[in-house]
């Protein structure tokens, strides 16, 4: 079922296995370009006529009122509510916990530097449509931007065809303190946020996932000063596991990611060959018990198995892939992690699945795929604010640092800089004389 | 000599004014494709050649030998060499502090949640060349790269006419540890980067200044997956001053701002209009003493003054603009400093000249321009690192946590990724009952 397999491969192969699918190479600028146009020119009657004519649903204005959030409290079970409240309780722990104190040091007598973090004044958050409402990546992305002190938090996601969005994600929403929900999808709304409209605040930083038109117009953003979260692509997970892994949670856990789409990357890394038969056993028992089967079907065919015995080596092949979701799938992970240098988000034990990351433990399931782990983190708390640093500096401090900074500043021939310290120099030598 | 001014903007023409020049719209990117085509194709030769065209010099390697460190460490005099390290052991003690420690909770019982900062692997410094050699820049990038813990640092920077690199900038990368130092510039050194040469080792994140075709093919480099430090322009200073600032000082840190380039971006923001006259008067008078008069001359061409009496609208014209550096030019500076949403690096008070936090308070000098400080900050020790975030769930956990995921996952419609918990569930039951 696992299609491609590799027996000991050598360091030298490592980068060809480790190569992603290629991406499609087709370019949206242009497309996305006159969405930008439309919606600068336009404002909300563009983005009604987009809503028209690419969700099928004509609208008379985007705005989720008070009363739909109301409706979508009831429209919820009280088992799902209380799990949202779990598992939000989770998110907000972990990520309070990531907040970070002032740096405040003087680097010499007199010479104050701090660093601050200030939150981004206002954040725009994508939530995709579809079938599956993704509910839990509001709570991955509001509830950070709460913990930052993000002054204003909008919340784009498409209609359905009866011109509404799904309960769970206003549910979800506005228990994060998400008032500012509108009904608008695609690259319209990344333009809408990045631009303003009549009814839609424009903000500093766009995050969430999305279809490639949407990553084009978050790319695109950019061009008028609006940041975003991280180059996305298709989810990954790699599963290492030894033979203290157990193959039919390991099978569960290929699956899970596998059902996510047919582009979902899927490796496992066993460390022989009599464990890797039997998770492909196990998983081909439990693929057709899936109601997405044929999507994880799919997916399976373009997964990898790789058998490396010595551990070092399987963990220079994962370092090398750098994959978005890491799972150690064996009992004595402990002595692994130090060899850990690229990767998203790791998942320690046999009783961790991915899906615990996914919903609930408390980590963020926005992550870096395509290798981006060697560069970049996942979403923290730190994505939704800067860190300021300042700087203070006394009479004392001048006359501590300032022949340093002249002799730099005239040895790079910037004579100016040298002389906005002698000219505090030269005042205070007159007033120690005077 | 400041020659727009404005007095007592409202606040919707904030926008305006705040508009930086418009950028030059011709497409680089053409042009750095084929750059990277060819060190893709002939590696070092490609280098050489590049170099002999853009910077008239052949030489036969692009490598810095342990020998011309060790002429570089002579040719500097020893007061330079004192200076540079006051600003080294400043810079260290101020990014040192920002080391985080590791986050590590349990959000619930059996649910331990980590996140740890893990250096990236392989970093490239990107040093520009011409007339003044920026050596500060090396210190700003190669002490954060130690810092967090990068196992390779790479540094390029492009040949005089006689096929050296300034030893000064030789020897501030060896006393920072950086010992991989190579002979080119200009796009081809991003692209040696990104790809790899025979001599020259590929890396996973590229920083540093450059000119426009550098800048652009930073931004190409992230199609082969090499993130980049933060989008590049001209430097910006925005000096608040009131009635307690002097206005000699004052101007003396608006002509280093206006030396650096003809556009750099130069803004004064008084409370009054006598003390703007003031600051203007005493700019008139040191401008003609400066080697750089006739750039500062220009740059000022297009500063702005501007005057209003109310600060908290002063603040929100700064936080509209998000300047890079922003001087409070005052005694009073304290009350000011909780207004600041959108800077890069702030100057605090009448003794605390921009240039002291360019080259020795401590503090980066790497900053967001453009705007970019609403959404991103300047460079610091987590610009070198990723915080890698695990997960370790007991089965106690799971079975804390089991019902919450099963619950979110189905109502996402994810099937397998409930049954990736259920299937650990049933194993304990199982385990119980046994």
């Amino acid at each position: 079922m696992i299609e491609n397999i590799f027996i000991e491969p050598t360091r030298d192969k490592f980068k060809a296995i480790c190569q992603r699918p290629k991406k499609d190479e087709k370019d949206l600028e242009s497309i996305v370009s006159s969405v930008f146009d439309r919606v600068k020119k336009e404002g909300d009657k563009a983005l009604l006529d987009f809503t028209e004519k690419f969700d099928g649903v004509s609208l008379a204005t985007v705005e989720v009122s008070a009363e739909d959030g109301k409706n979508a409290e009831s429209a919820i079970s009280d088992s799902l509510k209380l799990a949202i409240g779990v598992a939000k309780e989770n998110i907000e722990k972990f990520h309070r916990a990531q907040l970070t104190s002032v740096v405040d040091i003087e680097t010499m007598n007199g010479v104050r530097c701090q660093q601050k973090s200030v939150g981004i004044e206002r954040v725009g958050i994508y939530i995709p449509g579809g079938t599956a409402p993704l509910f839990s990546t509001v709570l991955m992305l509001a509830i950070p931007a709460q913990l930052a002190g993000c002054q204003e938090i909008v919340l784009c996601s498409p209609p359905d065809k009866k011109g509404s969005i799904h309960p769970a994600i206003i549910y979800t929403a506005r228990l994060c303190g998400v008032d500012k929900i509108y009904k608008v999808g695609g690259a319209q709304a990344i333009a809408a946020l990045t631009l303003g409209t009549e009814t839609i605040p424009s903000v500093n930083k766009v995050f969430g996932p999305g279809n490639q038109y949407v990553t084009a117009a978050k790319q695109f953003a950019q061009k008028y000063g609006v940041g975003m979260d991280m180059p996305a692509g298709p989810s990954e997970l790699l599963v290492f596991a030894n033979e203290t892994g157990v193959p039919e949670f390991i099978a569960a856990d290929l699956l899970s990611q596998a059902e996510h789409g047919i582009d979902s990357q899927v490796i496992l890394l066993a460390t022989n060959q009599t464990l890797a038969n039997e998770v492909n056993n196990a998983l081909m028992n439990q693929l057709e018990d899936l109601p997405r089967k044929d999507i994880a079907r799919e997916a399976l065919k373009n997964s990898k198995t790789i058998v490396i015995t010595d551990p070092n080596l399987a963990f220079d092949f994962i370092n090398e892939y750098g994959p978005e979701h890491l799972i150690l799938a064996c009992e004595d992970y402990e002595s692994y992690i130090p060899e850990i240098t690229n990767a998203g988000s790791v998942f320690l034990g046999n009783y961790c699945p991915e899906s615990a990351g996914d919903y609930a433990s408390g980590t963020n399931h926005t992550l870096p795929t395509d290798g981006w782990a060697k560069c970049y983190n996942g979403v923290n708390v730190d994505s939704f604010s800067r860190k300021i640093t300042f700087q203070e500096i006394s009479k004392q401090g001048i006359q501590n640092i300032g022949k340093t900074v002249m002799e730099m500043a005239n040895n790079e021939m910037l004579v100016a800089h040298a002389k906005a310290v002698e000219i505090r120099l030269n005042v205070l030598n007159t007033e120690e004389n005077g």
